[in-house]
Formats: structure tokens, C-alpha cells, sequence
């Protein structure tokens, strides 16, 4: 049987409340107490008899082991993650404090409430560029090698695949994603599309449309998700308005 | 000067009521004309005024073609896709048929409203399996040849990015999963997971948790998402109660 204590990772997507499903809304609406990065945490209602735990944005294990004890004495607790819990966010790091932490915490009633991830915002803005086959990397070097990312890079690029790159700067390393874009121009050619989508849902919202060989990663920043096209991706000039960017859904071998 | 007509592709998820944001929500209240699949058009409230035009599944060019011009005549329009729009569905079937289209349509208002997608929902029901980098991936050979899919099967197994894997199957050939599966288990080890998601958010859901080397692909149909773990894909055996699956968000050097 599990223990009485509940812990809810809810997604509340990239900014705006009308992006937030009903199901998150009523997960956090249900919670006694509730964990999280606090400007996720500020984008929320004040509910009465609700106790807020803020904390760094570096600290998710941390974070989630709070929740777990919070849990673990039977409280209903939810961690707030931006976006979709289960794309570089909270949902991995909860599942890794249970894995290593107390036997308890496997008795848990954990559950994950799914969200509309950075990802598929920025795409929405433009047109479809995620409309063909595509790969989603984290370009932090925080949890795993720079040689790493870069093969990954290299193999995404040789399978011909649209490329979602999250995290792609931080304070600590801002030049990472000069570095990723130089090596992406060469492999996949100067006149691949590239996005530059910050903020997207939010009123400081800027998109920028251009191409590998050109761009100006200065203008990449940690609140910007990067799109990097495929052979197949197109631009459709629109006299007066902002271009449409899409993936074909058809592809031949090269 | 975009013409008055308004065409907005809009994502409901993939089932339930509680995962279509209030912003899709709004988008479909405020269309005169729905154009979609019918299982999609079906799970929308009925609105007065509304008309709807129901299209088979497969006809998506057709589909976005008559909506265009449903949108070029003046009307508000909404395009229903399952799951988000820009991830296997009619985003990128709007935007091919903008570009090849008349020049009209590159004035129209052209919006798109994003959805939880398929794998972020499954992913969601068992943990966090897509808690690492990963690829997208549709298995259809309709609109690729089956040697672009394998040689991207072989790229991304070498990359060790975890797998979604969408269109796993058709009534036309419901063994191509089966020949993916056979030849990711060579590439990643029989003992790697493997979770087959089906009817996600639906009263038919039903998750299955294997290994490569021992699952069985007969269970997998047109309704099932299949995510394929990588080198840190783990799973927490928990008495009495489903596993959880999550990938480690650290990576090394093979």
C-alpha cells in the first residue's frame, strides 16, 4: 500500500496562464505545499492554507528531496517545473532522489502532470520546424562533457535531423552556444535556418528567423530556445509579415 | 496587409478534456469552421454556428488545402491536430500547402496553438524516460524511404540519445516496429527498456514496461507511442506499485 503522501511534478508551461492545463491548475489548486524555482513559483495564485518552499534554479536534487520528505509525512506536494516536467526539468531529478534515497519514498503516490515544453512554444510562433524527425539536447555542461555534446552534434547532424537545443547559455558559460552554432554552420551548411525564440509567451518575447552562417549568438541569453533546421527545413517569405519556418514531412536518403 | 481571413492550427492533446490548454480552448470557441480527423472532431464540445469538415486521416495536404481556403474566403478556421500540432501533425501540412499554394494565402493570419504531444504524456504516466537528450522520431515509411529510418536508428543509438518513436505502426504494415525493435536491441542491448504507451489519457489506456530483448511488438498499434531508453535509462522497481523510469540527467564518455 502506498503511504498516504502525494507528490505531483506539474508542468506549467513556458509563461502564460492560458498555456497551463486544466490539470495542472487543478493539481496545484489541490496542493497543501509546494516546491519550486521562485519565478515559477510567482506565476501562481495565491491559494489560502498553501506553503511555498522556493529555491535556486541549480538545486533541483535538492528540491526534490525536500518534496519527498515533505511527502513522506503525508503532505500533498507539488513541484513546480516551467515547461514539461519530463524535458530537462524536475521529473528526472524526483525520480533520482527516490532511486537513492530512503525505501519509503518508493511507497510514495508520485505522479507527473505534463506540460507544453519550450520546445514546441518557439515552433508554434514560427510555423512548424519540428515537423519532421528531430533530436532535443541540453547544451549544459553542468552533468555531462562538452566532448559529449559535441558528438552528439556530429551524429544528429549526419542523420539529418531538426535540432532543439535547450539550456543554450548561462551566466557562468555564455560563449557555449558560439561554439555549438560554429560547429553546426560547418556540418550542416551557413544557410541552415536557425531560431532564436526568447521568452516566448511572455511580454519581453523576441524571435529571431536567420541563418548558421550569419547569426549572432550575443543574442542568445538562458531564457532563449535555439532551432537549428535539417535539410528539409524551408523558409516562406510573407511580404509584410514575419516569415513561416517548416520541416518537410517528406525526406529522401541524401 | 494580411486579408481578414484567420487560420489557426490548433493541438488538443492527446485525449483527455484536461490536458487541451484554456488557449486551444479559446481558439476552438471562437472558429466558424473546424476542419479534422473525426475521432478529433468528436471530442469537441458543440458549438452553435459551427460547421465541420471531417477528413480522413491520411489526407492531410487535401485537409489544409480546403481550410486555406475556407481561411482565404474570410472565415475564422481552426485546423484540429491531436497531440501538438507541430510534432507529427497538420502544422507542417498547413505550412507545405502555404508554400506551394496561392500567393494569397501567405496573407492570411496563420497561427498555431501548441498541445501536450504524445510522448510527453507517456513519458509522464511512468516517470521521466525523456529526462535526458533525445530524438523524435515517426517510423511512417510513407513519406520516407525505410533506409533513411534505420540509418537515423543507427545514428541516434551510436549518439546514446533515448527514443520517441511515433507512427510505430499501420494497418498497411504493422510489422515495422518489430523489425525497429529487433534492430535496436543489436545496437543497445537486449536488456535495454522499452515502453509501450497506448490510448494515453484514454479509458483503453494501457502501459506496457520491458526490455528490447524480451518485449513483444505485437502489442503495439496505430494508438501506441514507443519510447526506447538510452545507457541511463533506469528503472525503480516498486512493490505493490507500477516502476518508475527515468534517464539520469549526468552523462559520460562511452
Amino acid at each position: 500500500m502506498p503511504v498516504s503522501g502525494r507528490l505531483t511534478v506539474v508542468g506549467i508551461g513556458p509563461g502564460p496562464a492560458d498555456w497551463v492545463t486544466p490539470a495542472a491548475t487543478a493539481a496545484l489548486a489541490d496542493a497543501k505545499e509546494l516546491f519550486g524555482y521562485g519565478p515559477y513559483l510567482d506565476r501562481l495564485p495565491v491559494t489560502l492554507g498553501q506553503t511555498r518552499h522556493c529555491t535556486d534554479n541549480r538545486a533541483e536534487l535538492f528540491r526534490a528531496e525536500a518534496a519527498l520528505t515533505a511527502a513522506s509525512s503525508g503532505a500533498r506536494v507539488v513541484v513546480v517545473s516551467g515547461g514539461d516536467p519530463g524535458v530537462f526539468a524536475m521529473a528526472a531529478a524526483v525520480c533520482e532522489a527516490v532511486e537513492h534515497g530512503p525505501t519509503a519514498w518508493r511507497q510514495l503516490d508520485i505522479r507527473v502532470e505534463p506540460g507544453v515544453t519550450a520546445m514546441l512554444a518557439a515552433a508554434a510562433r514560427i510555423g512548424a520546424p519540428l515537423g519532421a524527425d528531430f533530436a532535443c539536447l541540453s547544451l549544459s555542461d553542468n552533468l555531462k562533457p562538452w566532448s559529449l555534446i559535441e558528438r552528439r552534434l556530429r551524429l544528429t547532424s549526419e542523420a539529418d535531423l531538426v535540432l532543439a537545443l535547450y539550456n543554450p547559455a548561462s551566466k557562468a558559460r555564455p560563449d557555449r552556444i558560439g561554439t555549438a552554432l560554429a560547429l553546426l554552420a560547418e556540418l550542416r551548411g551557413g544557410t541552415t535556418p536557425v531560431i532564436f525564440a526568447t521568452a516566448v509567451g511572455r511580454p519581453d518575447e523576441w524571435i529571431d528567423i536567420g541563418e548558421l552562417g550569419t547569426c549572432d549568438p550575443a543574442r542568445v541569453d538562458m531564457r532563449t530556445l535555439v532551432l537549428v533546421g535539417a535539410r528539409g527545413t524551408r523558409i516562406i517569405a510573407r511580404p509584410g509579415l514575419p516569415p513561416l519556418v517548416y520541416s518537410e514531412r517528406f525526406a529522401k536518403e541524401a
